[in-house]
C-alpha cells in the first residue's frame, strides 16, 4: 500500500459509539455489529448492562476486540438534603468500581439539577460530590469527566450548562483525574466555545469528545438528536478546535433519537460509520 | 385610605399582558378582559391584528383604556442572501410604522437564525439590519428591543442567545432607541445574568422585562411555558436585579402554553393577575 492509499483508507481507530445510540440492540448485538463495522470503542451506558455481571460484560467486550472509553452516566449529585446527596455520592463510588471492572477510561458525570434551587449552590454540591468520590477514582485509576449539558436542561438535569462552569469546577478541584467531556450537542451555541476548548486543553482536562448533530427543527428536547451532517452544527470546526487543543483520544458518537431507534440499526450503524469517515476526511462539516 | 392600606393594595399599573398569552381570545375579548381585571397594558402580537386596520386596533385599545408597551415580534433579520435580508429589513420598516400607529413604545426584535450559518456572521446581519431600520425608528420615535432567545433556539430562531451578545450589538450601534428585552424564560440559566442586567441598565438599554416560568419537565420546546410560580425560575431574584438596574417600566406577562390555551381564558387571566400581585408583594419567587 503506498502512502496515498494509506492516507485515503478510513481510520476508525478513534471511533467509539455509545450503546444508547443503538438502544434497540442488546449489548451482544451492539458488540458484534460495532466490531464487524470496524468501530474501535464502545462507551457503555449503565442501562445497557443492568442485571448483568460486570465481569461477564467485560469478557464480552474484550472478545469483540472493543475498548471502553467511558461508562455513562454517573453524577446526578444534586438533591436538596445532605442525606440524599450522600446516597448519590455512594452510588457514584459503585459506578467507579464498575468502570474499573469494565476497563473504562472514565466515568462520565451528568451532574444533575433540582428545580428551584440556585444553580450556583447546586454547582457547589457537584464540586463537593466529585471531591468525595475522588479517592475511589484514584484507587481504581478511573477518570471523571464532567459533561456540561445544554441550558435547556438547567431546570432538572444539569446545573452545569457551559464549558466555563465545568472548567471552574475543575480548577477548584485541580486533580489530574477530573476533566471534561465536550459534546457538540450541548455546547455548539456558546460564543466562548473556541476559547474554552483551548483553556481546557491547556490544563489537560479535555477528556472526551462526543459527536452527533442538532436537528432543525428539533421536535423533542431529549430524543431528537441528528446524525452528524444532518443538523446545523459545524462539527468540522469544533473538531478542529478540539484537535488544536491537543486532544488525541476517542471520538464518541452519542445519538439519542426516537427516529433512528425506530430504523434498522444495522443500516443506521453503517451510516454512522460513513459519516464519521466523511468528517474525518473533511467531506462533511 | 391610610398608608398601610395603600401599600397593601395591588398595584397593576405596570402589568401588561402579551396577546399570545390568551391566544384563543380575539383582540376584542383580550382588551375587554384585560381592562376589566385591571391590567394596564397590552403588548400586541402581529398575529392578533392580522387583516385589521391598525387605526381601528388603536381605537379599540384606547377605548379599553389600555396602553401598548410593545408590538411583537419584528426582527427575523437572518437569511443567506442579501436580497432576502433586504426583504426582511423592509418588513421591519413597515412594523415600525404599525408600532407607531398603535402607540407602542417599542418593537420587539426576535432576530432569527438560519441553520448551518456561523452564529457570529448572523449576529453581524442582525446589527446591519437594525442599523438599516434605525432611521424609521427615529422618524416614528419607536424603540427597538433586541430579545435574546434561549440557546435551544440557536439553530433556527435566534442567533442571539445571551444578554451579553445583545449588549455587544447595542454597544456597536450605540443609539438611544436600541436596547434589550429581558425575558426570564430565555435568560434565567445564564451565570452572567446579574452582571449583564446591571451593565445593560447602566447603559440605559433595559427596555423590557417579560415574565413567565420554566416548567419542569418542559414537554415542548415552544408552547409549554408555565405561569409565574409554577416553574423553576427565581423570578423574585431576577426582578430585584432588574429593578436595581433602574428599570421602572412595564412588567409584561408572555406565556405560550398549549395547556393554558386549552383552559378557560378568563380563569387563566385571573390567575395571571393574582400571581403577578403575589410576586409584587414578594409572596412568590
Amino acid at each position: 500500500m503506498n502512502k496515498l492509499e494509506q492516507s485515503d483508507a478510513p481510520d476508525l481507530s478513534r471511533l467509539a459509539i455509545h450503546t444508547i445510540t443503538t438502544m434497540p440492540w442488546s449489548l451482544e448485538e451492539a458488540c458484534e455489529h460495532y466490531a464487524s463495522e470496524g468501530v474501535s470503542g464502545i462507551s457503555v451506558w449503565t442501562e445497557a448492562i443492568e442485571g448483568r455481571k460486570t465481569s461477564d460484560v467485560k469478557r464480552m467486550i474484550d472478545a469483540a476486540g472493543l475498548k471502553v472509553p467511558a461508562l455513562v452516566r454517573g453524577g446526578f449529585f444534586c438533591a436538596p438534603s445532605l442525606a440524599e446527596r450522600e446516597v448519590k455520592i455512594e452510588n457514584n463510588r459503585r459506578l467507579i468500581e464498575t468502570a474499573a471492572t469494565l476497563g473504562a477510561e472514565m466515568l462520565v458525570l451528568v451532574v444533575g439539577a433540582v428545580p428551584g434551587q440556585p444553580l450556583e449552590t447546586q454547582r457547589d454540591w457537584v464540586r463537593d460530590g466529585i471531591e468525595k468520590i475522588l479517592p475511589w477514582a484514584e484507587q481504581h485509576a478511573v477518570k471523571l469527566a464532567i459533561e456540561p449539558l445544554h441550558p435547556m436542561y438547567a431546570g432538572d438535569r444539569s446545573c452545569v450548562t457551559t464549558l466555563g462552569q465545568a472548567r471552574r469546577i475543575c480548577e477548584v478541584i485541580d486533580h489530574p483525574l477530573v476533566g471534561i467531556a465536550v459534546d457538540v450537542y450541548h455546547v455548539w451555541w456558546d460564543d466562548r466555545l473556541e476559547e474554552e476548548i483551548r483553556l481546557i486543553g491547556n490544563r489537560g482536562e479535555l477528556f472526551a469528545f462526543h459527536l452527533c448533530d442538532w436537528r432543525c427543527p428539533t421536535r423533542d428536547m431529549l430524543n431528537d438528536r441528528a446524525l452528524m451532517g444532518d443538523g446545523c452544527i459545524d462539527i468540522a470546526k469544533i473538531r478542529r478546535w478540539v484537535h488544536q487543543a491537543g486532544f488525541t483520544s476517542w471520538e464518541e458518537v452519542e445519538i439519542f433519537s426516537s427516529e433512528h431507534w425506530s430504523r434498522d440499526q444495522a443500516v443506521f450503524l453503517k451510516q454512522i460509520v460513513n459519516r464519521y469517515i466523511q468528517i474525518d476526511q473533511k467531506l462533511v462539516s
